[in-house]
């Protein structure tokens, strides 16, 4: 069961990277949406890859298709279907190499999981590029949402050891975030942006690759969404979010840092701003006993290196069940945290509106 | 929605910390299964407030009333549900300070979501208490996952800035896991144990809290269980750990730190040991593409610090709508992450158990 | 997975019927509702046992005791769960006939399905007595409902052969179905009634039983509810019903009748009367394409005869595996039609509310 | 939520009939089934119109491409979807009539829901087109389950007044199932068979239609499959077959006649043949308690008689809000119970598969 998700918005993705097409099925919209397309292309660009020279120089045409659910300039109301074509499905070159375990990827696991059954060509259902449906789902997610003026955005906050200053999780503007948004490396510090990506190209030239941390925030969004216990907001996201592949960590707010300070410390204090009520710190991130507090929502999650190197590494040929050394070729990411962003957003945008549709009904959307 | 979890074994947890009675609903579970009810006691006890200087001197009687589902010393396969009677349910202390929202707590975000109409006492349905019967339903799934000689422990990585090592992510063994499980306050080395001890005790003198990170493995968990995307073993654990009070961050294997590797540092390296699949590291966790790869599942928990402190703080009176000063007097816990072990172990073992019966049906278990 | 349903309104029910106790989780209801607790206990009235000649003679004391969810009488908006403790829990009874599988019970399939560990006393999980949580839960809904105008009412259409008229599908007006909800024996022309009883109290006289159609309409229901396909207003309805002991069968409308009907006779045609869109019939019984249309809801359940009966049956012992001759002793409705009413009316109540929920928020309902 | 189903096996439908495509994604099946398309051929050709005098004589390719989850002709294990691309999607001849509200259509239930954005060609989602994708999951159920000797089979039992007998429901066997399965008018009678083919003919020539009833069985179902209560084996079947367009009746065994028998009648006595546990009868249709009992499960479904007749009707402009006149033109089927029957079996396989994947898990497939 690896492709549904959701109560009220239900997705249902689908798909391998060398298949016949990859696409998503979307339940749950209500009707009469008119969707910014524009919007979403631009969504699909900041994933997609062979834009430069610190991602992969493959080029796929991440153009969408929506075969269902989508009338006269408007969403029907009833599922919407978007796929993408593949159009480069050369088989061959993985034949020779279906049994060669890489380190780091999904081939041993998917292996045994699917008895040896599942498309082992470019990671099949397990590749990264099974996560533009999810960005088309994120896009309209996305859009209703900023309808209602509640604006999701992103940072890097690091590649390796190079950090940047965290968002300001308390004044937080949606301006900012949007012009966040709008870079092709988005980070608040160009310097540092900088910087990351030659960290990213001396990785690329050592044929070895790097890893980093992602940085999300929401504003804007509605408080007393959510609930305690086993529809957190956090269990919600955290689901989603460790979904996307090459996740191995997602905290809120002061996240791990916050086990190191004294309940003192880590208290958001509440008062009240010309009648609304705010916290001074926001070290929950927005986010308190499961519920949505008003502030803004932050969350950070870190991206492992790409698994995908040039080095030689020792692993097992799995049918002849003997050990042996690889170097993965190909054109490879040397760093996938730059084109994951607006993967996390979407992956945010999906779990948000499907939350606070179950407080107020898919009328709220209208 | 706040108390339903699951696909294959359901949860229903209910009630408030000063209500009548908590409990749970556990359906799913097969039939002819004869529980170890020391086992049991023994995991609530490990919950159990009131043991020690470390932790709250409340008294709570954390005895289980089986209600249904249990029939001449064996499971039904029908619902099993167990209370926990609430003896003391004074609730004269919180109509005073029903409007004070305190800081940390879900007192704010469960008021508007609730619209003023929620359980305010000892922090209703939000309380920690409402942990014990989720100990309750992880104790009946981790001894069905131990007759499988599946193993699952935890210990304490850090309180505040003590940290102690990490598990050791590859060789780690059962019977080590089951020594530190039998700890009252379980970590690797018991002299930082002391130190963390002592910090705790530091700032319970402060009036102030401290918080922490609690370190999971589980060992000899089958390969293969768990999917890419939406089912992945990372989202289903992140989602049932995110709904334990005070969690921040959940990561797996190398988790954080591993953004600042390099693919070649961070790859687990595969080889064939005595005809069995095993890696030279285990930076990945034990999950690679959302399945389990047979190497311990490793992750880690981040609990901040206790919002009840004794401690002056500024908040509001949210129906004077004014801002207030606090200082929450009572019985808490200055250091909650040595109790909310045992809870995180239970989370684990219902959310594996879940999982391994959807690849291998409820007969698994028998 | 036996007592879980639910979307948006999640109901858990569990208890056997010589346990400790029924009972069931409501999880969803939204905050600030005050109960009518005389409404509830009419509703739990109608269905039990030991009214009448008509009925068993057992007397259950079907006294809810509600442990959680509910404070200061308000919801509270977290989990309401409410139990009945079984005072009669004499098990001897029932331990020489445990391996007598009686005929038209679940006995034999509950064997196979728990490997003989269900608890057999008294039908366990499998007794009729498992409707009084859901009728606990239902007369919850249904009065959610009557406040937004919306009533649920049901006539006993046939016991045996002997029949009444069907509700008038089209003009059906609140006040008559509320007179017919407050009839013992709840029929339209009580003329026929008696003939009804008469026949069960025949069926009685000779140690056998009889069944009967439960027909019910809903009035006022908002257009526009439900989805086409899988989430259709007759599916999920459908489904709730056939989790009922003893239902049979299940249509819409005309119904199986509708089947021997033209096209020209089973449409319902169109009208508008002053400004509002109605049918000139409604054999469609208030759906089209699985989306309510405004008029009433109408459906009927088919109840097999009691199985329960004192003449003598063949069956088998299925420890000995040998063919052997029962009669099931002890006191058994001969007809359990007129006891099934409020809880098919219960089940249909929690279903339309978890389906107006889904469009409208659980905002809707406070 | 129109187009999600299923816990073990899931689907998630999409498309309208005058859309670019429809199609299924199913989530869930195990990776290495070889399917055999021409099993899967026929049973769209079942489906299929255009095919002889008593259907419509519009013409659907309905070839299946199918876009994921199939390689090296073996399932992956990761979701399978198929599509049929629609290729004569001339809307312009229903932007006249878009306003006027068939009877007996969803048109009007659709519109209000969707607020008159949803896709108003030929039904658009609420089309019966929509069911071929249905039978293409049901033809890869239907055949994973024969592989274990399960037989699906349905006959015609009535159109309009013309009736033929039940099936056998207890000494049914599986060549005659098949047999009668590859009909063209899948009849036990064929000259009754020639009678209601005759009938729906005089119906097609005075512009009218016809309904009826289509019989199911199941045989060599494992024993044991199902839940008590809201997973009971008739609410899942119900439930997929209630969403269906124009079904408006379903019973199981003896279904609504059981209701005019005594108990002594009614129930099934079992007996032990051969040390396999048998019943003489088989009123309950092969499901006690809501569990499989081993006999043949049995269901009927009552099919309304096609709404789209030339015949002049009463109606509404729902623009205009006027009554008007109607005369459905184009080319409709006077009956689809005999192009529906490969529905309920598709659906009927899918459901039943779901649930014996809960007891067994996905491993039983294979």
């Amino acid at each position: 069961m690896s492709g549904t998700w959701g109560n009220n918005i239900k997705l249902s993705i689908f798909g391998q990277s060398h298949g016949k097409a990859i696409g998503i099925v979307i339940d749950g919209l209500p009707a009469g949406i008119e969707l910014n397309f524009d919007y979403i292309n631009n969504e699909m660009q900041r994933r997609a890859p062979g834009k430069n020279k610190i991602s992969t120089p493959r080029k796929e045409r991440d153009e969408f298709d929506i075969l269902s659910g989508y009338f006269n300039n408007k969403t029907t109301g009833t599922p919407l279907c978007a796929v993408i074509y593949n159009t480069n499905q050369n088989s061959k070159d993985y034949e020779s190499i279906k049994n060669i375990m890489r380190p780091g990827h999904a081939d041993y696991t998917g292996y045994i999981k699917y008895s040896g059954f599942n498309d082992y060509r470019g990671g099949g259902h397990f590749s990264g590029r099974l996560t533009a449906p999810l960005v088309f789902a994120g896009a309209v997610a996305k859009q209703i949402l900023e309808r209602k003026d509640i604006i999701i955005g992103s940072h890097i906050k690091s590649i390796g050891n190079i950090n940047e200053e965290y968002f300001d999780w308390v004044n937080l503007k949606g301006e900012f975030l949007k012009e966040i948004v709008k870079k092709d490396f988005p980070v608040i510090d160009d310097e540092i942006g900088t910087k990351m990506k030659e960290l990213i190209l001396k990785e690329k030239e050592e044929e070895d690759s790097v890893g980093g941390i992602v940085e999300t925030a929401v504003i804007n969004f509605p408080v007393g969404i959510g609930s305690p216990f086993f529809n957190s907001v956090e269990s919600k996201l955290a689901h989603i979010i460790f979904s996307i592949p090459a996740v191995k960590g997602v905290e809120f707010g002061a996240g791990f840092d916050i086990t190191k300070m004294k309940g003192s410390e880590a208290n958001d204090e509440f008062f009240i701003d010309e009648d609304k009520v705010k916290t001074y710190t926001n070290n929950n991130g927005g986010v308190l006993g499961g519920i949505t507090s008003g502030m803004p929502i932050i969350f950070r999650t870190a991206f492992k290196p790409t698994p995908s190197i040039g080095k030689v590494q020792k692993t097992i040929d799995i049918s002849k069940r003997e050990n042996i050394q690889i170097n993965v070729t190909g054109r490879h990411d040397p760093c996938i945290v730059q084109r994951a962003v607006p993967v996390v957003e979407a992956a945010c945008a999906v779990s948000l509106l499907d939350l606070v549709i179950e407080r107020e009904g898919v009328k709220w959307i209208i």
